[in-house]
């Protein structure tokens, strides 16, 4: 079967494509001596991340305890859950994966400390632990140097914890700040940093310029999105996934209606500079998706030479890939435009 | 369990909330004379939609097909697909409904009126059929008069097909203009209007001022969310869905870091009069969600007296319900703030 026959709206990875973005980062960080941990937040699927290993990735790395499970029960067996984890009832879910894995969590706060040293007693197993630092994004991480160091002496000294190094995201020149700092506080102390982990697919192929990062997270990069494009991360054509669309109502001579709106798509925006609207027609570049409701996509396509016809199937290259793989049960795989296969998504959803 | 105790990110809903917004709106509609036809997208649960029902609906409201599946399959026997179906695939499965339960679609154009006329022809069922007119929300729907009597006529004149009358999405001042000019265009076509059929939760509270419909398509009504108060339809005391997450960081005295971002809460922004930010912290009235990404939220809590602390519970309004219903694979119930139980969602990610 044709991708154009598929039902819509349904999202569809090209394999060739995929394949390629795989390499490249594998390449890359092989070319520039640093270690491949991908994130499978983007594409949530095991077999995907037994490729990436297949590859040389040297283990995964996951959000969510609920992905590291549904990883783990695939056969993954190096998994960083790179998010600060709180409470019993994720120590008791931690200390049950580390038990069958090997299990490191970020840490940027004495709460998940405990709860890391906590599933560390009750699984027995040594778990490694690594100290986020914030590099400008102002989310998660420390802000300064001793505090890093001060988690650090604490997961040295608790029984079960494995001092890991340090990590960041993205990685942006505030890290080679941070870590110039670092290196002499945390020697004085005594502490060696074993590695410095880095992250985000937008900037990673310009990493090796920006910080000494030993080991890369990134996601992304395997399907690419809009918002890569418009980063100067990717070209339209290493582009994996596209939805496929259809046109189910032309009220007017500039308005097209998709059957794709926020419940396929997401509604989330990429930065101005890279273009208006919910995701990109390649087919279509003057068209705007000006809106989406939950099953509706509307479509402005008063300045197309060309416009859409109604019942027509469309391209849209999405804003933003990693959510749109979270909406779908299933993605379906293609190669030269010919279906290969549907495949379930499992760590969809998995929040907690 | 205490609904505090649950493992976050994790929508509740508290039924009695839940229980008094679904007879306020059958209250409301018996009260003017006006059928009740449920949304379900809001909640996607056949066992809601059977409530409903039970409480007076005369049927329910779905978007996609999927969704009908699902309700049919559960023992709805009354579904209007208020939604323009196109092409062969959605013809079939079309008529394997109309096989079994009594269905009517919505059309605004002649390739919708086809799919829907193959439906009638494949399951040798009667199918009703409205045309969607548009009130001003440029969204489906014919803009005029006369291209709504061309779609009625030709739908009286095909076999299989009923003309079950007129839909717009949301009612406003101007299905009011539409429908008096239409009225006498259509008797003197010789063609009754059977019903109209308006729609929309923020407005429902007022629809018997602003139009006369015959049939009411609400679908937030049943939980609630920040928008809908943010319309005046709601107050927070009827936001029977909240979202609970953790705070499991605070890297600065003005930011907490929340375990939900847009895989939890959506994207989905309120209008900027109604406030800023991605959901609403009751009791953190001063604290802005200022930025979702996948897995975090961050929060600005610099203008908070006191502040949510690190490992707190905090409870969050949607912006959007239907949305956060659509990204989670089960929802619990609570009364009292007891745990009821926890059901899956059947409907979920049904986007075709």
């Amino acid at each position: 079967m044709r991708v154009e026959e598929l039902e819509t709206p349904v999202p569809v990875v090209d394999l060739d494509v995929m394949e390629r973005n795989l390499k490249r980062m594998q390449d890359y960080c092989d070319a520039h001596g640093i270690a491949l941990r991908p994130h499978i937040k983007t594409h949530k699927l095991p077999r995907l991340a037994q490729r990436q290993v297949e590859l040389g990735a040297k283990g995964i790395t996951c959000q969510k305890l609920g992905e590291a499970e549904v990883m783990a029960d695939a056969g993954l067996d190096d998994i960083f859950i790179s998010y600060p984890l709180i409470g019993e009832a994720k120590a008791h879910r931690l200390a049950a994966l580390a038990k069958r894995v090997r299990m490191r969590v970020a840490v940027d706060n004495p709460l998940a400390l405990a709860t890391a040293a906590q599933a560390a007693r009750e699984s027995g197993a040594e778990i490694g632990v690594v100290v986020e630092f914030d590099s400008g994004n102002k989310r998660t991480g420390v802000e300064t140097v001793g505090e890093a160091l001060a988690l650090a002496k604490e997961i040295a000294a608790t029984p079960g914890l494995r001092f890991d190094g340090l990590m960041t995201y993205p990685t942006s020149a505030q890290t080679r700040v941070f870590l110039e700092e670092a290196r002499p506080a945390f020697a004085a102390a005594g502490l060696e940093i074993p590695m410095l982990s880095g992250g985000g697919s937008p900037g990673a192929w310009a990493v090796h310029e920006v910080a000494p990062i030993d080991e890369m997270r990134v996601g992304t990069y395997i399907y690419n999105d809009r918002a890569m494009v418009g980063a100067g991360a990717a070209t339209l054509d290493d582009c994996a996934m596209v939805v496929w669309a259809t046109v189910i109502s032309r009220p007017a001579e500039g308005r097209a209606i998709l059957d794709c709106g926020s419940k396929t798509l997401s509604s989330d925006m990429v930065a101005p500079e890279v273009g208006p609207g919910y995701g990109l027609m390649p087919d279509y570049p003057d068209a705007v998706i000006t809106r989406v409701n939950e099953e509706h996509g509307t479509v402005d396509v008063s300045r197309c030479a060309k416009k859409p016809e109604l019942g027509e199937r469309v391209r849209i290259i999405p804003n933003h890939t990693c959510v749109v793989t979270n909406l779908h049960d299933e993605v379906v795989f293609a190669r030269d435009g010919e279906v290969v296969g549907s495949w379930p998504i499992p760590a969809r959803g998995m929040t907690r």
